[in-house]
């Protein structure tokens, strides 16, 4: 029975940065191989994603419904179902980061905003966190794609969605965090801190 | 108003590949870097991990606490609370992967299955999917830890992992699925088919 967080007495689990080295800068990716010392003091190495970090913007309209997205993604070879999401700019603030992707990608502003949390997609093999956005008070506009960039912007109730998440048809780990988080708000079991913006 | 599944019509979002590359082989990450025709007809590059797929277990106890792990997550540089979860082996069957990796990091074996559904982790780099499967009529034994794999395994109830999940405490993504998942079987609102063993 331990508590989750990280505790003093965790030093038969942490491993420590031995050396490091770059393994692939390409277009997109960024990979590193550290060598790192074991809890046991062995050595072995670590391969994983540097990433700069993403926002995912959970909008819900004055009806209740949320925005959302079909995209095309290749790695998985489908057409996915999913929260408007990006990565952060270099320096760039959390909350900026969601009101800049909202706008891009699906043209709404948003008047309130509340960061429920964090996730992190790929804990095994990515540093990636994605910061959990909520947005209210929607005014609809002109959204604006980067070039080389597809989707289709769409609504759907919480129920309609919740019935995706079960069915298969929503399956991007993000999007269902997001349900997590929606369905305890809208239960009143969880709560918001919200701030106008 | 669109239907998310894939549809006839999804000419506008679909990229189709005009060649590939291989970018990374090494221990652990393996990489491509694909050539793809977009949309509108351009050339644009989409690079990503290729990943053999991994499973997570939902394990119930008969007090209904579900089973844990405590485990120092390199690239997030944190102990992480997570459901047991391991990757498939070449070949291996999704549910023979959920057995072992759940008698491989706990202990427990099952007699009760059932498949929930499948997440993707990342779908902008990689096309790894995660099989979430339920367990139950558990059985302790010993675990048989991989050599360098260091772990905690504990337990919690629904309500203090749900209570962790909003509080910051559990960030990882497929852990937050599992408790989607969790929360709606718990409730009635989902059911599951489960299979004796």
């Amino acid at each position: 029975m331990n508590p989750p967080s990280a505790r003093p007495d965790d030093a038969h689990l942490i491993e420590t940065r031995v050396a490091s080295q770059e393994l692939l800068r390409g277009h997109f990716l960024h990979a590193m191989r550290d060598t790192v010392r074991l809890p046991d003091g062995k050595e072995a190495t670590r391969e994983y994603v540097i990433h700069p970090g993403a926002v995912m913007v959970v909008a819900e309209l004055p009806d209740g419904r949320l925005v959302l997205e079909r995209q095309f993604r290749y790695p998985v070879q489908a057409v996915m179902v999913e929260f408007p999401a990006g990565k952060l700019d270099p320096g760039e603030d959390s909350l900026a980061c969601a009101r800049r992707e909202l706008l891009e990608e699906t043209g709404y502003t948003a008047r309130q905003w509340a960061r429920a949390g964090v996730l992190h997609p790929v804990i095994s093999y990515s540093t990636e966190f994605i910061d959990i956005w909520f947005a209210r008070d929607l005014t609809a506009g002109e959204r604006q794609l980067d070039a080389g960039e597809f989707l289709d912007v769409f609504s759907a109730s919480a129920d309609e969605l919740l019935q995706w998440c079960r069915d298969g048809r929503v399956t991007d780990a993000k999007t269902l965090t997001g349900m997590l988080w929606l369905q305890n708000l809208r239960a009143g079991a969880w709560t918001l801190d919200w701030v106008n913006i």
